[in-house]
């Protein structure tokens, strides 16, 4: 408790005045003011998060965090339970859609596996395993808060770890069979909205499981009571580990001034007990992919982000985030390489 | 005109048994089948332009077409004429935002004079000057029938000679202070929209300039008539002659085979005039991002073609299709690079 209580109070305020050095910076620039939308935010975000009038981005790490689920017991996923370890294999062996996209755009992969089911000793995967996966939340707390602390802090020192190596950039990325029923929960008990309009086809459910999901988020929200409030409790009650762990990386990065690139629908909802433990957060987050998941929409929309990539994708594993890592550096670029009005000899307005 | 109906005829249609290879093999690599939305669309798209199962880019190009427009007379701009020519000269030297992005995509940037007023002879710039600007569509045609189609073909032949140089994927930029004003034109005289529905702000005006700008596009329908069944009349009554020219541009690549992404409002009124002129030119087409213009939303669905970013960009000069480069880069990588279930032993569904 006491690294999470500290990473939180860490956590610094952006650099205001770097922020407006970048505005003028921006609109000095061959182009109408303003006109590069986004971009030109993520260049101001991104000067007061790291501090530097001209940030670069030279190191960076998407972190797959996986983590098996009791839930699934309850019918909600059209994979069986054994997909986790095995994509975990494929992660280390460099086979699945967040590999390729990650050397694509330069990045390193950190698999860390959370709490899957069984033992999983493999070169290459980082192992801070809480529990062999979450009890079934539909019948009781998924995990206790003990465990949800150690599962935050976990992820928090894995940030500190990747910060300590020069990371300057991270992305979130998930992997769990059943994850997308606690992110439902997590979102309808933080936000109050009913289980129906939270709850989606995940991998692509038929009518009967998304009955039976419905019905599990429902019941889960029933049986534990969680506390709106205490972003803790719903956690621990209603969550996942990897989603737990997820939610410490963005803490820990928050606290190294290390930006964070959120995936889709489970990274979301780290991303909400995130900036719900400490509210700071949220300024060094950016959000990527607009995920076909109903909930992803409500979910961006508490979080006060807008996803610049709307490409159907419904994948996790940080393949949204990852994508939007050319964008990041477009921002970057943008501010550094840009001539001004003066430099080029053009008329302003 | 003989070279456009020649490339508008040898135009051929999409490799259908080579995209139903690629959908079986999207569907056998380790992910939910679809959950990779549009890149997978694409990557289908891709193969069956090329007819390539495992399609590759190599050799990329933006083209950024250069053109003034006598419309600026009517005060629809917030920027002087002037600029036209002081932005080719920083497109020439590299320090416009289409050249820092050009950069980061490691594309080229192709810079063509279509009819820029006044004499410029620069080292690098492409001349396939038309006129010195066109006329002021608010008063009668923007240029004659013969000037709009020696444009067409002035493009087709610029795409002929980046094909011919291996290149595998175009971007379409454009560069004309007033170029949105004939853009709004041609797409309410195509679709029948009221001009006050597809007129926007461009770089930034103001009320009273917006005004101007509706009341120009609405008095260049009523005095040229152009008739929506006739692509041709329609662009040299009220286009622009860089607009013509990435008109020719896209046929001329997809008479190839290359596939060309489009940019945003400027370049999507070419791609409409395309497409009016050769139904068959639309599968080469991938959209990038979804511009600010309120006109752009309406366009994109004309062309029955969907935006991957919002970025609430309004630049032009092929910004948001270089943006767009890299996830047409994604689609051939997770096409060619993924495992799929047996090399993982992943469990299916």
């Amino acid at each position: 408790m006491e690294l999470l209580e500290q990473t939180v109070r860490a956590i610094p305020a952006l650099d205001q005045a770097v922020m407006e050095r970048t505005r003028r910076r921006l609109d000095s620039l061959t182009k109408p003011p303003g006109s590069l939308g986004m971009l030109e935010d993520w260049a101001v975000q991104l000067a007061g998060i790291t501090g530097r009038p001209f940030p670069r981005i030279h190191d960076k790490w998407v972190v797959v965090m996986a983590g098996d689920h009791g839930v699934v017991e309850e019918g909600v996923s059209a994979y069986p339970a054994e997909v986790t370890p095995q994509m975990v294999l494929n992660f280390l062996a460099g086979g699945a859609g967040v590999n390729v996209l990650a050397r694509m755009a330069q990045a390193r992969v950190r698999v860390v596996d959370m709490g899957v089911n069984g033992e999983l000793a493999l070169p290459g995967l980082w192992s801070r395993k809480v529990r062999e996966g979450t009890a079934n939340l539909a019948r009781g707390p998924a995990m206790s808060r003990e465990e949800a602390v150690a599962a935050l802090e976990a992820g928090i020192e894995v940030a500190q770890d990747l910060a300590g190596r020069g990371a300057d950039l991270l992305a979130t990325g998930d992997m769990g069979i059943g994850n997308t029923t606690p992110s439902s929960a997590i979102l309808a008990a933080l936000t109050g909205c009913p289980a129906e309009e939270v709850v989606g086809r995940g991998t692509g459910i038929d009518d009967e499981r998304l009955a039976a999901k419905v019905a599990a988020v429902r019941r889960g929200l029933e049986v534990n009571r969680p506390d709106p409030q205490d972003a803790l409790d719903v956690l621990h009650k209603v969550g996942g580990l990897e989603i737990a762990g997820l939610a410490g990386v963005i803490l820990g990065a928050a606290a190294r001034r290390v930006p964070v690139v959120v995936d889709g629908f489970i990274s979301g909802a780290a991303a909400l007990v995130a900036t719900r433990l400490a509210p700071a957060s949220r300024e060094y987050l950016m959000a990527s992919h607009l995920s076909e998941e109903p909930g992803h929409r409500i979910m961006l929309a508490e979080l006060g982000l807008t996803a610049p990539l709307r490409l159907r994708m419904r994948l996790g594993e940080g393949t949204g985030a990852v994508l939007a890592f050319s964008l990041v550096e477009a921002a970057c670029r943008i501010l550094s390489q840009m001539a001004t009005f003066a430099e080029a000899s053009v008329s302003e307005k």
